[in-house]
């Protein structure tokens, strides 16, 4: 590692090299890869790629404290699942109900209020909450790799945008701060709000009522949606990226350069070991079998990463 | 007029002085009202904002182009309105449809194709059709003034945004070409797709199928939906603008100094003149009588504009 090593956290690895490689060819002119800043769009799923999602993802933590903290209001949440069993704390049972009960959940503590009220709920409660392993902040529970992978993209022109299953306005609270994403480069799921005056005051309120789900292949949907423009690089850690991965390298009649990267979790001390087995959040299976044939790299948490999460000291990042 | 005058299209009036003052005092470093960079956001409207929307606007006129370019496929629009009026050349017929005939001429030229078909289809529109009143390529019908602000506004570190009623994947197209604005800040009206692959590679098909109208009440929904942040400054000229100049200037908690201003379409000599009476695209009746009580400023176009339309020499502009 050299003093201007814009990656130092990354091993020399395959994965680190391949990564500078490319970046090295779209970004310098005169490069038979060279791509005009404008085209220089990265794509980053969040939940296991940018921070962990294990045991469950940050916004289901948050879900679970929401419900807990707003029951007094809603007494029939102690008949009714998946609330009764998160407030009996058993989330096992609550995350059986699968797709049905999240929804559920995710309503009951995503709408209902004005976009403004939930802003300050999140924020409030991202500055207290902790992750239950690994003791420390959420927010501070980013893989401190990937940080210098945006942050060196971005110093050579990139555009990074995350695109991610999780909530956009969850998301857009504390993206710039712990990543450098700005709201509008955050894509995500979404609910449906709308616009009324309050006392002669415009609002927009948050629905209990589906949007769109930024997964799968929602993903390159809301790629095209949001960007219009097809991203060159593309980093995931999840057969839920597997379209957008496909929709960035896969036969483009422009003829660009692109870098497709899978964040494999193997490293069960320092983090989270998982891959083909199922997961609520997180799954790999497809891609790491189709990662050689579609040239995607995968970078092994275990094998590449010096350090996973952010040591105290790292001037690079603003405090939340 | 100085040399260093950033407006030099504007005559000096009221609406420019407004405009260069609010700049000044959100930009400068010290001032009372000074607003960070990431959050020196300005939302334009496009027809009629940013360019002619006179006598219909322009993706009527690529609609009515494509009806008639594709209607040998067609032979049912032959017996259908309202297509069987536009291929007669009876546009009055054809619009008096309404809002159902409009979107079905919109999901018959719009939808069907793959969005890279789309891109090339408008394109090429684009590179050839010319106003049939003003004479001149559809890439010039932008107001020359009006591309200052834009410029001005971003050498002030603000990020421009177009939120529209017109689609927002046709005019992708061309709003970095002629506005300097990148597709992932045109926010417009959109279309349904999905994805799919096609003989191995991924493609996204566009569906007749309605997404989102980009208008009034849905303008502020997809500010918040797209930007994730409330603009400071909104650039509007009819009534489909007033719930974005409301959501930009009225009732904010954090108490930033604002702009919103409105177009006011006066010179019928060398433009259209309009505004209360109704139009296709462009009414302005509620604006004229509420800019007063919300302190929107009113440009008008006969008495503050030096030119409209871009001359020949324009080197700030790229060619299309």
């Amino acid at each position: 590692m050299s003093l201007s090593d814009p990656l130092p956290s990354w091993n020399e690895s395959q994965a680190k090299q391949s990564i500078l490689d490319f970046v090295t060819r779209v970004a310098t002119a005169g490069s038979r890869d060279y791509v005009p800043v404008n085209e220089r769009i990265a794509v980053f799923d969040n939940d296991g790629t940018l921070w962990c999602e294990m045991p469950v993802p940050v916004q289901v933590f948050f879900i679970c404290d929401r419900v807990r903290t707003t029951a007094s209001k809603h007494p029939e949440w102690r008949r009714t699942e998946p609330f009764k069993s998160i407030l009996a704390g058993d989330y096992r049972t609550a995350m059986a109900t699968g797709t049905k009960g999240i929804v559920d959940l995710g309503m009951a503590t995503h709408a209902g209020m004005t976009t403004d009220e939930f802003v300050l709920t999140v924020r409030e409660w991202m500055a207290h909450a902790v992750h239950p392993q690994l003791k420390r902040p959420y927010t501070t529970a980013i893989y401190q790799p990937m940080f210098e992978v945006l942050s060196y993209m971005r110093s050579r022109g990139f555009s990074t945008f995350i695109v991610s299953g999780g909530g956009a306005e969850f998301m857009r609270v504390f993206a710039e701060d712990i990543y450098g994403v700005p709201p509008h480069q955050v894509i995500g799921s979404t609910i449906r709000t709308h616009f009324e005056l309050r006392g002669g005051n415009p609002a927009l309120v948050r629905d209990p009522s589906h949007d769109f789900f930024d997964d799968k292949i929602g993903k390159p949907v809301n790629i095209n949606r949001f960007i219009g423009r097809r991203p060159i690089a593309c980093f995931g850690n999840s057969d839920t990226d597997r379209e957008m991965l496909l929709w960035t390298t896969l036969g483009r009649s422009d003829g660009r350069a692109t870098l497709g990267v899978i964040v494999h979790h193997t490293d069960g001390q320092r983090e989270f070991a998982y891959d083909r087995e199922h997961v609520l959040s997180g799954q790999l299976d497809k891609g790491l079998d189709e990662a050689g044939e579609y040239g995607w790299i995968v970078a092994d948490i275990k094998k590449d990463w010096k350090v996973v999460f952010p040591t105290a000291a790292r001037p690079a990042q603003q405090s939340f």
